[in-house]
């Protein structure tokens, strides 16, 4: 794995691989590299959650940090992600993590950055370890993924998860149902069936509500409608199956896609998710890590020689 | 000590306890963690010596740093603190200190959120920290606080380290007067005497300044009327006591609460404080990540069960 | 070496020391502090080369790194320059380095602060590891700079390198010529000779191209009329000598100053220079930092007594 830029790129051994390592670091056990590493992380939107458990990895694995803000950069003089990148690959970072509000930002990167990129979010696009973090939740509470019946909740079209992870559970096993507002259907999703929200509740070994992302929509949405309508209310948890569990990606809007008492209910994995992003990410970068040492050696004692 | 809020919360055993720990890392010895612990920072409000006072404590220490800037996080997406805090607990901080324009912003905190909080100056409430280290540079002085005579001038109503000050000193065996605009003094207050400047001056054997905040207030003050009227002019240290000293939070207002020229002048402690602020946040950090060792300890020997 | 603040205060025997102890480092080898030491960067502009180039240079080092911007710092309360270096220094910084947009910011500073000060960019005036990581690239390439002819093009005015570099390669034996609009001649400098675009091409071992500083002007330039009168075209680059080198101190404006296609030709040494960089940074900072602990053996042994 040289970079992790999607799920689709990753197979179902890549994927099962990842998920291992995770739960070996999550036993405190794993691979630490040897000598001094840069890694540095590129967040050009907000974020709490993905960035501080990159930065966390990272410190677990003793890896050096760069922790790069637009605002305070070149940026501002108008130069561009590539020259950025290729810049903070100058002087010695050996990965970059990046965050970009533009869809597939990486394809000006590839083939032309010779660090690895793990992508951290893009645009409406993708958001792999975010994926494989939920991967991780639904695995130590299932054991496994066939059979399994995963609703998707919510504003599905803007999501950067939805399609990626009813994608890969399809690909690993499970049923994947969608329930949401119409208009924000996504007509380009191969996988997956929409069903109203009674139906896909009361199927569900995971409930998996998403975000309303309010700073991408025009209109606020009203959020008390939007609960009665759509969200996970207290009426609906009652419905739910015995062992279901309720997952989040966060930040939640408290009272607007699940109701406020409900996230640290019994049955909710949403602070347990964000624990498992830093196992899966200390695991994701071991993978891109090893494989440069590894090209490395090879150029090192002339394997291609 | 679990978390650190305010001074009234601290016995004077504790205080004692603290003023002790610090003496002991300025002399370049104490305890160091021996694990990995994550430590985060979350500064709502412009710092530069209390916010890196702390990093540099932490990095003593050995731990681990995690800089938090609500502009770069989910709190643009409007998470809430608590939310914020949650999120970095799960992903691995070990504690958190917080400096925010909500007095009283830990309330919704406390007994939710099961890692320590350090609060670094909460609105026009409490800083503890600086009360802490207001005390330590008094003690090196003095030995000790029974009969000592400190004043208090400027913005009390405004200040954060006004009040608490002036409790904890009286409780220690001080004398605290205060002295200045008399719009600005401070009704709720329970102990200490307003003077007049002249007074405060002759009879202190700490001559304690308070910043003007112009950033809390409408109107901006006359700096040359307030230096002659209520501030330290080069006259008035002449009469100070044969062995007295000027403190000051800072930032210093250079010629508005204090001559500019007294800034580093002999009886001076301004810069002392500062470096007394990272030893006693060493021992904070000690205080409260050796509470939490020891709770595991309970909970993993089952002394409990 | 106490502090580093522009390029003629080196001497030419300081300077190839300098050069020395940075390809020593490039080697993998060479002084690293024994003991904890702390080191603020202080950046009041953007930069992402020589911020990041610094940050990593004290990692290498084993040094304690503390990221200081003015956002969210006590500036916005008023706070001055040296009042903050000056409380930087109370609570342990060993070494600040700052880039300021003021020119010669640091006249306020030295001989008020004891801490080293490393000059990372004033205004439109000195960029000294700049310089230095010029002066590298070149000495790397061609073993010395007797007899080199160095052309600097652009604009020379506003440049913080151009002057400096002008200086120090006319000290060490080399020739320089000077090429570009008449407005952004500089009548101050006292080396160099301006001659016509395709002169200074033809007659060059390097041709240093400097960024149009958009953001120092009041009106935008024509890219496409610039890089066609007097910037590095594909066709110039053709007429260049046959081991003649390109150079650029970055942020490149792809298309102004120089074809896009060029930059990552055979003949740059665009991205080698940032490596150096990273190299030149921890030269300096062994240099000042040595510097300092001669003086505290000094202090504790008491040569002076």
């Amino acid at each position: 794995m040289t970079n992790l830029l999607t799920m689709n790129q990753l197979t179902i051994e890549e994927i099962q691989s990842i998920l291992e390592d995770a739960e070996q670091y999550r036993l405190g056990k794993g691979w630490i590299p040897s000598d001094m590493r840069f890694v540095s992380n590129l967040f050009f939107e907000p974020s709490t959650r993905t960035r501080f458990s990159f930065e966390v990895a990272e410190k677990k694995l003793g890896l050096q940090v760069l922790n790069f803000t637009a605002e305070q950069s070149s940026v501002q003089k108008g130069e561009t992600l590539y020259d950025t990148v290729k810049t903070l690959e100058s002087i010695g970072a050996n990965a970059v993590v990046i965050r970009h509000q533009e869809d597939h930002y990486f394809e000006d990167l590839i083939d032309k950055v010779s660090i690895p990129i793990i992508n951290a979010g893009d645009g409406c696009g993708h958001h792999p370890t975010q994926s494989l973090l939920d991967l991780l939740t639904m695995k130590q509470e299932f054991g496994g993924f066939q059979g399994l019946t995963v609703s998707i909740h919510g504003d599905v079209r803007h999501s950067r998860v939805a399609r990626s992870n009813a994608e890969v559970l399809t690909r690993l096993g499970a049923t994947v149902l969608f329930s949401g507002p119409p208009e924000w259907q996504d007509s380009l999703n191969p996988v997956g069936t929409y069903v109203d929200v009674e139906e896909a509740i009361e199927k569900s070994d995971v409930v998996m509500l998403l975000r309303i992302q309010h700073e991408r929509h025009d209109q606020k949405t009203n959020a008390e409608n939007y609960l009665n309508e759509y969200g996970l209310t207290k009426e609906r948890e009652k419905r739910m199956k015995k062992d279901a569990i309720i997952m989040h990606p966060a930040p939640v809007n408290r009272g607007v896609e699940i109701d406020g008492d409900l996230i640290e209910c019994e049955r909710s994995r949403i602070f347990k998710q964000m624990e498992n992003g830093v196992f899966i990410r200390m695991a994701v970068l071991k993978k891109v890590l090893q494989q440069t040492e590894q090209n490395q050696e090879v150029i090192k004692h002339g394997i291609y020689s």
